[in-house]
């Protein structure tokens, strides 16, 4: 048996729609446990520790915890600070006041980070200490795993999103033919390539497709929605916020000077009103743009339903690696080999994840920089949790013209 | 029995996500009468009859019907086109070479006085046509009907919507405390106020509303978002695109000179990026943005149960006053009084409807010019076809602090 304490359990970064579902897979499997004693949550994250602020899960009701498997967002309340090495030395000593032994951290890569040097400072200091990660995050970037957990919801957000804006689009015809949606992705295109499983049939939208791993032109932008537009009679575009030109620069760099979050990442943003404006400009038509923005991590109802089970589920194996005595590790998905999707949950070294991006692979991007592959979509098909609801077209049997 | 001979019936406008159903609503009513013989519909609107392109609806099969009242945007096709009166005699001759007795048009206020001018034009000439409006429009603005089809299901969005992004923004804290949501309607506020249904409890997001009828300073705004902010420790505010300062000016006049669509309104979008300048430079946080923009009327996902069936509705009782011998009237909707929701249709005269605007009235506004009242709210709520999924809360006990 594991060492007795208390376990910590906190949520960093953007939220998802079902990152509280790993907090409750943690709190469920804690439960389970005898050597777990006081069940805590970090209000805000490591902000709650730095300023001893938990919350005791233990006297949450059962049917709260149930609700909140279908609730958006962090309930712990989340943070962006970037841990300095001044906080470890702090961080170890509130541990140490409240007999911390289990620690377990809900984020991306950045969080990653933060969990790797705290188990090895706890290590270094000869304090015994099981600091897990449990992954999360809409960006699928983490290295080591298969895919993330809140990423198949974002996909399936956006995949939605895509194919109503483009009925809209096709119905309007030539009164608002070219359809631009902005799609959250600064350094990875994972969500913006989601796009493509909107499609059922070939020719379906979105038409084209534009990821950060895949530096373009504007003017090959422009010409490409030309061609959609002439091929289609409507073009419907899916746009990385961090959409790139071969020279590197981002194509939506129009934040002002200086406007960045914590962690030094610039404010994106604008891509698509570049493009736009492009298009206006060669092309004389105006297009229309969709930013749905935050909705693309927070959309609860159109949760994935396997997203939802493998975010519990990684918060629950989190805890069952922490009391076998792991420390410094990251929970993983790993897919099985074969044609059904069946994903088990694994483990990987922290410093095999930490401050690492895992981009999109040459082969899940077409030729022209403007699409996925069909590798791509049989990769995120099963992730968003069954097909998009059943819609119908019209056949329409002309009816023949009459002479006068 | 009235003349015998074809219907015509087209979509006009934006589409909405149940827009669909109002045409099924006629093709399954028109079926019924026997002296409705052909059953057409027009290719992208009055273009479609400007060009002779109808298919026969009655080739369709039943179940692509079915399916359609699911499927979001106009089935059809829509067109922005705003008929010349030199067209009317083209109109009228297209008819009468088809024999067509029978028009229905479902659209918005512009569409109400194309329908109107075809009634009367056709009565001038002596030839018998039965021309009904169908009102359909996420704006909720035309005169005459308690409520325009369309508008709960995109209403239903918006509060889902702003529901989700306030958790995201509430769970953020000070990492990113401020959220401006951009929502649809450039002279009246209707969708925009949809955002209060994403309430439960008194001090529950959006806790700003801004709408067009209540005019308000951007130092107004800025003050307001200061104030929520230091009260709830985080804001989120729902802005429509026409939001205006006391004297008539857009708050988001940004729109290139000439921007304007076939009807002459100015393309707009850009309020919010207004007021977030405007709060980074008084207040010194940078807000967070989203920009659904045509998710609003097409997301069928979030289709209301009540809107599906009204629009349903409204396309049955179109084709049934036309067969009784009705024409150059609208379609509305009549709510009986009393606190159970009940809703019949009825008929309005096109002249009434047609170019017409409906704003939100006063009693549905806040004095403060930043919120909808109560009397609002009751209007609204039984339109968006039941509550929101439910969300839960942790209860936050906290742990006790430690003395070192």
């Amino acid at each position: 048996m594991s060492v007795k304490g208390n376990l910590v359990v906190g949520q960093s970064g953007g939220p998802t729609a079902v990152i509280n579902n790993s907090l409750v897979g943690v709190i469920h499997e804690a439960m389970e446990h005898p050597e777990i004693e006081g069940i805590y949550g970090m209000v805000h994250g490591i902000a709650g520790i730095l300023n001893e602020e938990f919350i005791d899960l233990r006297r949450e009701d059962a049917q709260t915890l149930e609700i909140l498997r279908n609730t958006p967002a962090s309930a712990l309340g989340t943070v962006r600070y970037r841990v300095r090495d001044a906080d470890y030395e702090r961080l170890l000593e509130v541990f140490q006041l409240y007999n911390v032994r289990y620690f377990f951290y809900i984020g991306g890569n950045d969080s990653m980070d933060t969990t790797n040097k705290i188990s090895l400072i706890a290590q270094r200091e000869g304090y015994e200490l099981h600091a897990i990660g449990v992954p999360k995050t809409v960006d699928n970037d983490l290295m080591m795993t298969d895919h993330c957990p809140g990423y198949g919801s974002a996909a399936r957000f956006v995949a939605s999103a895509i194919r109503n804006t483009a009925m809209d689009t096709e119905a309007m015809g030539d009164s608002g033919p070219i359809k631009l949606m902005e799609i959250m992705g600064r350094h990875a295109g994972w969500l913006t390539a989601a796009a493509a499983l909107a499609r059922e049939n070939a020719g379906d939208p979105p038409h084209l497709i534009y990821v950060p791993e895949c530096p373009v032109t504007l003017d090959k932008i422009v010409e490409d929605v030309r061609t959609a537009y002439e091929r289609h009679g409507y073009c419907v575009a899916a746009v990385s916020e961090g959409v790139k030109d071969p020279s590197g620069r981002e194509l939506g760099e129009t934040a002002a000077p200086g406007d960045v979050d914590a962690f030094g990442h610039k404010a994106l943003g604008g891509a698509v009103d570049v493009i736009a404006e492009a298009i206006r400009a060669k092309i004389g038509i105006r297009a229309r743009m969709d930013k749905p923005g935050y909705l693309q991590r927070s959309f609860a109802e159109l949760m994935s339903s396997v997203d939802r089970e493998e975010a519990y589920a990684v918060g629950r194996a989190a805890v069952r690696a922490a009391v076998q005595g792991e420390t410094g590790k990251m929970i993983t998905l790993a897919r099985r080999p074969g044609p059904t999707y069946v994903c088990e949950t694994g483990l990987a070294p922290l410093e095999a994840v930490a401050n690492k991006e895992r981009v999109m692979p040459g082969e899940y991007l077409s030729v022209e920089c403007n699409d996925v592959t069909q590798a791509f979509i049989e990769y995120a098909r099963p992730l968003i949790g069954g097909p998009l609801p059943k819609y119908a077209r019209l056949a329409k049997y002309p009816v023949p013209k009459r002479r006068r």
